[in-house]
């Protein structure tokens, strides 16, 4: 028997989707997914590896500057190279191998944080090699945010930038990137996010240290910063074992399309910012100690007072805002279970049955950029969607597309 | 067309599969999930609730001691009332609402850790009632460990409670509980470790305050610890906006079932530390900017050297040691794909081909917990196996169920 192919809805980005079914067979691959990318995550310790790669000429450096990357454009990345961007981060990164770099830790001493992003396969030919096994060009994402003791090499930096034409774009609505940078990006943002947003122990409230290229902070036994005098630190639990607040945050969202009973009706949601007539499917946070069918059902209760009987996942999307992994389903009601019911919890201000072809054709006509005017096709007063590039849409898509049309599924 | 309907493996616990396809329709429901409690996550900010739930003559709490369960035996948690926790709590929980905590915060003052899990409504009639939508029996966890100003009335409490023939469970590995008191369990536990591992703020180094009946820390402006005079604190950037760095940590984690191109063998791996001849599923963390698919590609490619075609999520299991979310799928190899190379990452002793018929057999003969013995039909030297409480098992019997069997995905 073969597994079950659920329908591919239009395909978010045609570049991705059709490198994905060349290369993996057919699947959802979501915006944000699809990194061409090769993470060589094992060589992250590996100091040698990160010196060859930060060096090589081919290497690649994405900019960030308070998380907003440097664009040439809002659908295109600019790119630095490592001689950009060695005023700011020295001769030295790398240098020392990470036992070497927690003896010599010293919290006062500020160092722009770097995160290996990973290998480009696509360029592995004329690029990077390690090992005779790992090849391809190397990416890197820095953060230039002017700031304590780099406050003013990182000005001068952005400077230079900026006389080369490129400059931070301004808030991700105006951001539309091709998928595969997309993917790169989101990786990026993901992880200075992360480090910039975490700079001390959860576990015993001191100082962290960024090492693994970007992917771990860790919580050095010991601190050389004169006005502490090189003073031993109270223990701490993240020392001894492993301990996820060593790790990047992920955070499980599920987001769902909801049908009625008899397939034919879709459930839709609107928060009260969100511009006139624009409605979405309903999403929240997966809890501890929840399967993905627990939270959907639980979240589509909470929100609108339906009673969800089948649930089945559709796909998975990356959400770099701040630290998401966007888990998206299908729910189906239970007869009887209909009823809105909005008192429970007050997140929405408004939920809505509608039929398949409203659906629809605001799919056609209606989507847009939360910022962005809808098409020219679209009427005032009519349904109005999120864009392909949301998993919202791709989920919508399916059910309009016959992912649970017409059979009741209790 | 109908949802695509997964073969379902044998019932990891009939009681709860039963009762879910009764109320939601076929899934697989993996131990640790199906928990009968709602958990009504919108009334934890309402201390009115808070207070009625937690007094009323229905309400049942967990005690842990360092993250150990009470129990009666290794098969049944041991529940206790609030008059039992009365002397080591007080008399004060959720009287005053979440403002007022905050501004008389005082990082000095040591209180018990209190968890409001949901309402079991199975028990709706006789139990609890609030503004009369809200109905069942009350379930609460209370951290019970002896340490700072409650060691004495933690010990105390404790003995009365071994006075009754009651202990705390030593270890997960001697738990085996029924599927709806695991699942309750799992929710506990996590809430329990997460708030022990994360008392200090990781966006300023600050102690932090539960809220939300355990389901948020935050920090507060001022501290009215008498050592520190009564002190504004500076300012941190989770107190402005929503802030994921409050809430309840749970990492996704990718477990995976690979088969070979012709889908007539299973790749299975093995730790140093397992006992002889145990093998499992692969699995590793999810990582920042990673769908499911591409997580589940990388760390069999990391870990095996083995290249995967398609990728299916088969389904998720809580996991509470300490957060996790484990997200089942099945990965097909692509034909010239199935060489095993063990020297990318170094996670592995072995990791080797098996026949459907071997993991068959292994499934019917070999399975058990990690410190347990195989069953009396096992013969020493054939294959080990999980047992059916892990999703790795629900997986493997998927496979060999045929739910990828026969057919080239790609």
């Amino acid at each position: 028997m073969p597994l079950p192919q659920p329908d591919l809805p239009e395909p978010a980005h045609p570049d991705v989707d059709s490198m994905l079914s060349r290369k993996f067979g057919k699947e959802v691959a979501n915006y944000f997914s699809g990194s061409p990318l090769n993470r060589v995550s094992f060589l992250r310790p590996d100091h040698t590896f990160l010196i060859q790669a930060l060096r090589h000429p081919s290497t690649t450096v994405l900019l960030f500057n308070n998380l907003e990357p440097l664009v040439q454009n809002p659908h295109t990345l600019a790119t630095a190279t490592y001689d950009d961007v060695k005023p700011l981060i020295g001769d030295h990164p790398f240098c020392d191998n990470e036992e070497e770099l927690i003896r010599q830790y010293n919290s006062e001493e500020y160092v722009p944080q770097i995160v290996f992003l990973g290998l480009d396969e696509r360029k592995g030919k004329e690029g990077f090699v390690y090992k005779d096994h790992y090849k391809g060009q190397p990416w890197f994402a820095v953060d230039v945010t002017p700031q304590r003791s780099v406050k003013e090499e990182a000005e001068k930096l952005i400077e230079r930038m900026k006389g080369k034409g490129l400059d931070f774009s301004k808030g991700r609505m105006n951001l539309s990137l091709g998928a595969p940078e997309a993917a790169i990006y989101a990786e990026a943002r993901h992880l200075l996010d992360w480090n910039a947003r975490h700079p001390y122990c959860a576990g015993c409230g001191y100082p962290t240290l960024s090492i693994n290229a970007g992917f771990k902070r860790t919580c050095p036994p010991k601190d050389m910063a004169p006005s502490v005098q090189h003073a031993d630190r109270p223990s701490c639990a993240t020392r001894t074992g492993i301990s996820n607040l060593c790790f990047p945050r992920t955070d499980p969202t599920v987001i769902m399309a909801v049908v009625s009973a008899d397939g034919q009706r879709i459930l839709l949601g609107r928060q009260k910012r969100w511009p006139k007539y624009w409605y979405s499917t309903l999403a929240g946070f997966l809890e501890p100690a929840e399967s993905v069918e627990e939270a959907v059902r639980r979240e589509v209760w909470e929100e609108s007072g339906i009673h969800l009987g089948r649930v089945v996942i559709h796909s998975t999307q990356p959400w770099p805002f701040p630290a998401n992994l966007m888990i998206g389903a299908v729910g189906q009601a239970i007869p009887g279970g209909e009823e809105i019911h909005l008192g429970h919890d007050a997140e929405l201000e408004d939920a809505k049955w509608f039929t398949s072809e409203e659906v629809r054709e605001a799919l056609r006509v209606g989507t847009s950029g939360l910022g962005e005017d809808a098409g020219p096709e679209y009427k005032e007063g009519g349904l109005r969607l999120p864009p392909k590039t949301a998993i919202a849409h791709q989920l919508m898509q399916a059910v309009v597309n016959g992912f649970a049309s017409g059979v009741t599924m209790i």
